[in-house]
């Protein structure tokens, strides 16, 4: 299977990336590291970056950014942070993405705990989760040729300690429980699942 | 009380301002009607818009569009409809508004069914409910002086019939049932709540 991973170097692309190599063809991407560089904010780089990997099985997004900090003195272009990357970016690896996958494909993107269970500070991040939720079971009822679409919303994760204190009393999930995660959604047959990870 | 109803003159608006009309002091709002006029995309006209009005205890909106189409052929174009109007008009309403409002005050913004039950054509839509609706969770835990927020998820609304072709089976709901629950939001002491009418 050929896989496609964008964001195989961050906290858990790394582990979800370790955990798929083998027997299949993994193609690693990221802002600035991988085979293959791509920014998800611009249209005109994903397009560049899917002509460049050719038709693939599945893609594997653990990319974007959101905007951590407080409700009282947000902006809207704090809040457009998240919006730009993890909500836009994630979303446009698909729209273009869908004119690259092979049939029976599937996509998985990540949200993460916040939109269910928030924390202070979490605004942007929760509103950015929650987007790509409803955006993973709405476009999986459009997607053609077999071709599904899940969202891994993994909680605080074991390797990230340095965000432990701004999620009191939330259990660290295991690296090997995320990324179980990601495996199920590319080898099952799940479709328009927000897979909890918590 | 002194209310303020953005998109006052929409389906929903118009029904929802002869509800509340009576012992309440209302100000109506919209792009190009009501008492004030404001361009909830412009962080400028928000501003003014506000400065207008003078402090107030609560905030309904009843705006904000989104794209209805396919999303074989969505472009990341098509998909910031929703995002610029419906989440970023919302959130900003709240992010600027939050400095204007009572003690005790409270915001109720709208979302919608297809967040949580798709609808063909409808994935912008979807995502942008979905962010809306996890916002207000997460905004509730960080508004100070007692002010509440909520989202009202309305399904199909029966004054919207040119609707009903694309929500098969879905039952389309009363406009009272959804006048009821803004006033639920506004006179009630429900937080983080998103409040179903389906």
């Amino acid at each position: 299977m050929k896989i496609i991973i964008v964001g195989a170097s961050g906290t858990i692309g790394k582990k979800v990336t370790e955990a798929l190599r083998g027997e299949n063809e993994i193609i690693t991407a990221g802002s600035k590291s991988g085979d293959i560089q791509v920014d998800i904010s611009s249209t005109e780089s994903i397009e560049a970056f899917y002509k460049q990997t050719g038709n693939f099985d599945a893609l594997i997004s653990v990319t974007g950014n959101a905007y951590f900090g407080p409700l009282k003195t947000m902006t809207i272009k704090d809040f457009d942070i998240g919006i730009q990357s993890k909500v836009r970016g994630q979303v446009n690896l698909v729209l273009i993405g869908q004119h690259y996958i092979n049939a029976k494909g599937s996509f998985t993107l990540t949200s993460g705990i916040l939109s269910d269970d928030p924390i202070l500070l979490g605004v942007n991040p929760a509103a950015v989760n929650g987007a790509i939720n409803a955006f993973t079971k709405s476009a999986a009822i459009e997607l053609e040729n077999g071709v599904r679409i899940n969202a891994i919303s993994a909680g605080v994760v074991e390797d990230a300690p340095g965000y432990f204190s701004y999620f009191p009393g939330h259990i660290p999930v295991t690296m090997d429980r995320v990324t179980n995660a990601y495996y199920k959604s590319v080898f099952g047959a799940l479709t328009g699942q927000v897979i909890q990870v918590w």
